[in-house]
């Protein structure tokens, strides 16, 4: 059985030794309105190209584990309506029933180490629940980090969830947290969250280096960068703050609650910013893609562990 | 050194690729009193075998790691007054000072795994206590579905637990939990826990293609599959919840903590339902054991990973 | 590439198949002062070899994984005076970027294991904090504990830290902890904790035995070995809990918190038992390398798994 379904591309590019960049899709399927989400999902994948790399935007769809999505097949996703959320959890049972699902952080990295592609670009990953403490809501891509092999580029965890938490979980776990070019960790929307750095490196080269370090160590995780949002599209930590705790507020009036919490708060900063957090999250996505591109190129450089 | 003791009918099952199901023996050892604990264990054998599959209780004794029981085994096991209570902790201590214990979920699944077993089917599996948030009291059982692959049939966790708190720890450590043949989760007595499924299957079959697909992704973990007692045996939750209720306010008053406090009450419970609750008890191990037989007859005609 | 670097006679012993002892060097860059930790240093590994093992000091220096230091080393790695403490999360990024740090627990697990060195004798390991229930702050000593195969011999868990969770937590995670020669835990200054051990064993033979059952099973974990500080030179635990809460009202009176608070911690109980406290540390770690060499040899008496 053939487990993982390679786009052309992808499967030229990995041949080769070519430079690749995972892709998640429940940002396509769950995080963004039709068209917008088709718009952004192709601008992502053309300024991977513009890195000198290949983009494998990565989904199950009927029941295939597909690497690499073509145009029609990205087009077709976007419009998907009941494309399940899938995680470490549920992607075998999804596969097996010949379900279509978008991969969230966990899964992409599962598949995007199946098929031998050791870094990934999105937005934000997901962490410790705000209240976490009471309710033991953590998302699987913390754990997904400390077992699988796969550099993770994001700008920081989003920062409706408890950074701080989350950062404890993630240095309890073993997982390396690397702030690119600063000393502070990056909230998402703003360039600094307020809390060091664990770790900072300054080029994408030192990043892969480190990534290759790890292996040959033979420790099984992989490395999530922090990568902060380019000044011109941030909403400084003083703006959002405010307007997260508002949010929050409005969801405990309104009763919202378990997963119907982080939808309803990134709706409201949506209402609350005017959109400006939706043309911010557009920014800092790409921007991880393009550093996605330099790290892939230079790890691509490296000979192999 | 053979460090797994395979009984003749286990060994004969595994050599022709026939299907098997573990069972614990904890629930021999500290579940039952004698000599319930031992007709029950000939029972749930029966129902495996009437199912068309091979049971493999599993023990350690006098530091052998025991698959598969002959009667004369079973029957001194069940009179054991002093077996330890195995779980992956303290599993390869016992075994290296030759000494006899029952094995957990944690421990058996470990067991299972090592003789070739894929499927087990138990009552209920450990979790998250209550009052964990303080306490930090949660099964290792939770972290062996993690990492174990091995299908494991129980009618929910055991409902005295935080099953809110349980779901989220399976979900944050990417495991399965599928409901079988309903929508909601069970709760050990009760059909129904209040707490909608991540998953739902609905036949045996789609169970064990499940678990090949996880196997086939290289995930190391299990599934849960989580099984409703059938309705003739089942306690309804709207009975059960005042019980607990009731056995929790007394153990609090008796000054009850620790280790001591799932064992008074399962006892505090047997009393409050005047003994329906060990007879629901038996009812759903033999569903489960029904329901195993079925998934390791569908998998052993599945091509091998 | 040759990833790590062994000392001549660390490479001989093991090419022998003879007795080693790792060591961490975090005690010597941040645990004590100079010249103590150098003394301390130099001492501990006299004990080993007294006890007819090698010991194998553990750091990065220079981006080099070594592993026993000579001399010279040791003394420089004693007056270094920026070296990083590395767990397993920051161990590789040094690496690569060519930096020198000292191995805490977690990181001289992992170095040991990939030199081949089965036991480890240190002070105390890291464990879950006070507060965790709030903070999350979990040392990455524990979950390295579940996957990384050596056994660590220690006083148990540093008494500043919440010994209880602790236990919670290794349980959850699989990870035997003995207790040598008593039925209670150990509580690091002092012989007893309060704490019933979950196991117990009273030879290095024993333990050795069970190490290698482990290992056999497949368990991909290590055994924290739980050793009593000589009678001599405990500070009794009721002596010890009134200075430990001392200790914490003034950190909170202070302000201190973070990763300030064990350093603050360990300075104020030095100051309150007028010095006593490092003594005993002193006396700890020595106990702890003399039982690390006779369970080396023991390991190596017995046949490779
Ligand atoms: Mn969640
Ligand atoms: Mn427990
Ligand atoms: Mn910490």
């Amino acid at each position: 059985m053939t487990l993982v379904h390679l786009s052309a591309p992808v499967a030229d590019a990995l041949a080769k030794g070519g430079p690749v960049v995972a892709l998640e899709s429940t940002i396509i399927t769950h995080g963004m309105p039709w068209p917008q989400n088709l718009e952004m999902a192709r601008k992502v994948e053309q300024t991977i190209r513009d890195g000198g790399a290949t983009p494998a935007t990565i989904a199950v769809l009927e029941g295939k584990l597909c690497v690499g999505l073509d145009d029609a097949q990205l087009e077709a996703l976007a419009q998907t309506k009941h494309a399940a959320k899938l995680s470490r959890a549920d992607m075998a049972v999804c596969m097996a029933r010949g379900g279509t699902g978008a991969t969230t952080v966990a899964a992409t990295m599962i598949a995007a180490r199946l098929a031998g592609i050791e870094v990934f670009a999105t937005g934000g990953i997901g962490g410790v629940h705000r209240g976490a403490e009471q309710s033991f809501d953590i998302s699987a891509d913390l754990q997904e980090l400390a077992q699988t092999s796969v550099t993770v580029i994001a700008a920081g965890a989003k920062a409706i969830l408890d950074l701080s938490k989350t950062m404890e979980v993630l240095e309890t776990l073993g997982v390396p947290v690397i702030a690119y070019g600063q000393d502070q960790l990056p909230a998402f929307w703003s360039r600094e969250a307020g809390i060091a750095a664990p770790l900072r490196l300054d080029t994408a080269k030192q990043i892969a280096e480190a990534h290759r370090m790890r292996g040959a160590l033979g420790l099984p995780g992989g490395q999530l960068v922090a990568n902060p949002i380019p000044e011109a599209a941030e909403i400084p930590r003083e703006t959002m703050m405010p307007i997260i705790a508002r949010a929050m507020e409005d969801a405990t009036a309104h009763g919202i609650h378990g997963k119907a919490v982080t939808p309803y708060l990134l709706q409201r900063i949506f209402e609350l910013t005017e959109g400006r957090s939706l043309e911010s999250n557009i920014e800092l996505v790409l921007n991880n893609a393009r550093l996605g591109a330099a790290i892939a190129a230079e790890m691509s450089a490296l000979p192999a562990t």
